[in-house]
């Protein structure tokens, strides 16, 4: 921690910090600058008491408080210098191949679903998407199929050899849902519900965690870091665009996140362009971005008949342009070095 | 629901909309403009399938969907256009009264608590407030006391008579919680996990939700609606700050939501200035601002020793300041017509 | 300046880093601590080179640098420990004296601006407002009457004794401006354009600076800086709602800047709740919280028939309400002991 | 314009509301809905009075009222469907060839400029950027070379062949700019400007317009329409990244921009990698997304020692990072079909 002291202090006011620091087991080091004295306090923060709260006990005399540790342990690039790969049945994500997630915001029907698992698996995806239990901004829409949609996934599965992944709201279905999908979803409004994040994580299945609207990065590698340290190294970070002040796409996704994470962090880097424009027409040009920047797998919402989803249907490819868009991704994942 | 149309569409086009529109249940009323052509539909949209996706499936057709109705309802004050109160204890929140709600942020000791409860009822204070279940961003930092906690909150109702707030984390803690506490509070960053509110609202205890860090007011007032449509009537909002690009401040809080949420719904209003600026030292203006603008109850993080308070120390107000703040307050409560 | 080192660096890496600290003009001062090394580089960094780009040209070995110095002088309450005040003909802004800016937003004819000036005089206004050249977010809409709009300015004052306020948009304005108002006002859309800044501050006149939409509070207390630098003290700011997430009302009003100006610096501050909520119909309320806070002025757009303003009609408020405004807001003046 | 009613109105208030209607120019239409009414006022929104203040006006009466034109005409895509083309000097911005811009943030010295300009050349770029006046956010900071920096940049271009583009940053300086360069550059702090827009449009010269900090897309592209509306149809975009809540990039770059700006207008579109990341480690992935979604440019800073810069070193790439990053973009640009 680094402690600045306002200009203009008296020696005892000094004295005073400087006790303090040394009684919540940090060892003071002081530096008089030109304009500033300045004090370093030499301990583990992440075991130590706080120095935070010094410009409140001291208002006269702290000017501010600054940390110089990271707090993520298990989930930092410094603790695992190699990618992470986490293993979903035959396939790998994180590693050379580049992954395709695919299929509807929520299941509706068996037709619905194995139509769209067909038609994905026969485009490239290898994983299939779908919710069965869905949050919805209002209490009035449509909340899922329950564990009728977690059937119609496993069904699915099992006629397509496609990996299933699939959102956890509640932590009383933590057990339900791990015993129907390959990964579990972690939902934006829920990336810091914390309780929820460590249910998934003790089911031992991989987790998707998406990053919440108003999340910083920080945040969301230590919302990470609850996964890694309840003992689950199946970890993937998901962004689908943050909240900001522009209404033309419904989320302003942050590509940036990609770089970003790979050298803050280990684990795999999903991207959802599906929530991140919240318009299909937007899609395509976000997936080319995220394959040239380096992701490891797109999550994409697709939709036999968009125009009669029963959930965020403006978003939704058909699978008529879910097949061409993976023929125009080609050259991209070729440039990128991936296959 | 109003659909704009294009420019330069043709007469096929146009039908097409129209019969899809029809289909979906709502009956089209053309009405041709200058510049554009516009589709008024008529029926219940809360009822009605949604027609969002009707620029997703006529993507040369039509420009834009506008929703003409609030998708709120029980909430709204519309459905019930006189203030609602909530009853606690003895304590009346929405009335003539103007409540304090205050403690401090994590129950830490009984020493600690009982100290704070004495100190603030003596000041004014009628609720206390005090987290025994706290989400914390690290997995590392202290997350509560627990039930221990919980059973120090009910003493300290004992001995002083004050009604009790606390957090609720996890569906699995309803009715534990419940069984305890005066009212349930919904922390910001459980405000969209719609299963905690459901669970919160079933244990009938009046449930004070909080404003998510980038919710709109839109999808609070829906959130809220999650907990009168479960048969709960004591709602309450709270205003505890957004997240914006401003960082001298941990949050901005956005007072300008007491007269909107006077004017979109009934509940009574709560600000809570202490999570708001993240700064004791700016606590003061605050509240006099929330009293001025016509909140009806303040939520404030008291601690005897902030400097040594095992969460948000920064932020908590020593016992000292917070009696000097009510006094402060009188004449602002007596200009907004509150005792 | 702090330099946070990486862990795992060799004491050659180290040295290097050191040799160019002290090669731009600082003494490097190092304080080994448990989990990183830190360095603290002793110098003014007002006057020395910026080491900024040491993380940039050490990339394996700097973590981070941080600033311990503000950035702004002449506009600090360090420098000018008592409130400025502003003197306009004869009203001080910043004194014991609660002031009030009222008036259209644009300039529209001699009989509005009349009506409007005497009208708020009654009801207990100081300063007239009132655009003449106005900034259009299209290139279609009313731009303002010009010079004629200064006359009628000039000619309200001289048959009400009101003093005026006028916005300033181009430097090529800056003299002609000067000649008929009283006080310049720099508009959120300009507030970092520096050259107008300067051109403002030349004339002499006092200056009120808006904050810019997405301003942080540092940034626009050095835009401030720029008003002093240049040898005018009449520096006023004027807080008019910043721009988040939120689409319910125009912008989000900041009441939190009130008590940050009055830490951070010595110079009036003003509010704008007619900009800020951009609805009349939430003006009274804004009102009242930022006289409670601590304001010393408000400004606020006023307009005999808001209905058929040329601009902004929106959040103008009617003669009729401005004078019940002011008997609302007549307690919490009191309350906030001023007159 | 569709203007909302609220429910339980009376006929006489409905009649009311019609009459303004038709005073203002606009033929109303009635659309009876199940839940409100909902009324159509045909006419030119572009020429006739706005009736955004009808829900002032009519309080009690109007609930919302709602645009159906898009502001911007010659801008747009429908004024013109193919995409325009900008020529400078031998080079075409907006064609078949992907054009590279790059060079130091600011001028700094002749050989610094040289330096550059020769490497950037031998890398592949065709155009030079380099700031002569330069904003700052403080009064205290290197402010550019002015005239001095023109003339190098002149005689760069003589010397390499390269074409030039510096910042216009006042009104005073717009011919002694064009005297020199082949684009001027509007800065992210002046792109709600107005007046230094059209000035830079009566030069006759290109005009690159960045994106503000805080700026909506359709409030961009109506600041587009401003240089188009003064006969220069030598317009180009430029994301730079707006401002979010992320502090660990400077600024999020929008790459959602290139779709959208393609889709609402015919102008080419230009990304900043260098202030959108404000770090020289993210330039490399943020330019291979660009490349990938379709933007016409890159516009790169580079500096030969990024260190020394004296301005903005933690975010300019070196010359050998450039020429790599170069070969690099090379599968990137072939994918994407350009030159």
């Amino acid at each position: 921690m680094i402690i600045v002291l306002k200009s203009g202090i008296t020696k005892k006011q000094e004295a005073g910090v400087l006790q303090e620091i040394r009684k919540r087991g940090y060892k003071p080091h002081v530096m008089r600058g030109v304009a500033r004295t300045v004090v370093g306090a030499i301990g583990d923060e992440l075991t130590h008491a706080s120095l935070d709260t010094l410009a409140t006990q001291f208002p006269n005399v702290v000017e501010s408080v600054m940390p110089v540790q990271k707090r993520y342990k298990l989930v930092s690039r410094e603790a695992h210098p190699a990618n992470s790969t986490v293993k979903v049945r035959d396939q790998i994500i994180g590693g050379k191949k580049f992954q395709i997630m695919a299929g509807p915001c929520s299941v509706e029907s068996e037709k619905q679903l194995l139509t769209t698992a067909v038609a994905v698996k026969a485009a490239g995806a290898t994983i299939l998407r779908g919710g069965a239990f869905k949050p919805r901004t209002s209490p009035y829409e449509f909340q899922g199929l329950g564990e009728k949609g977690l059937k119609l996934l496993a069904k699915a599965r099992k006629e397509t050899g496609l990996a299933i992944i699939t959102e956890l709201l509640s932590e009383h279905h933590a057990e339900l849902i791990a015993e129907y999908t390959d990964i579990i979803q972690i939902g934006a409004r829920n990336a810091q519900n914390f309780q929820l994040l460590i249910a998934a994580a003790k089911t031992g299945k991989p987790v998707l965690l998406k990053r919440g609207l108003s999340m910083k990065i920080e945040e969301w590698v230590l919302a990470g870091e609850y996964v890694l340290a309840n003992n689950n190294s199946g970890l993937m970070f998901c962004e689908r665009g943050i909240r900001t002040f522009e209404t033309y796409t419904r989320n302003t996704l942050d590509l940036s996140t990609i770089p970003i994470i790979k050298k803050e962090s280990h684990a795999p880097i999903v991207i959802d362009p599906s929530q991140g424009a919240g318009r299909a027409d937007l899609v395509a040009a976000m997936c080319k971005g995220a394959v040239a920047m380096g992701a490891d797998a797109l999550l994409i919402e697709v939709h036999p008949n968009p125009a009669e989803a029963w959930s965020d249907g403006a978003q939704q490819v058909s699978l008529e342009l879910f097949a061409q868009l993976m023929q125009e991704l080609r050259p991209f994942i070729a440039a990128a070095g991936r296959e």
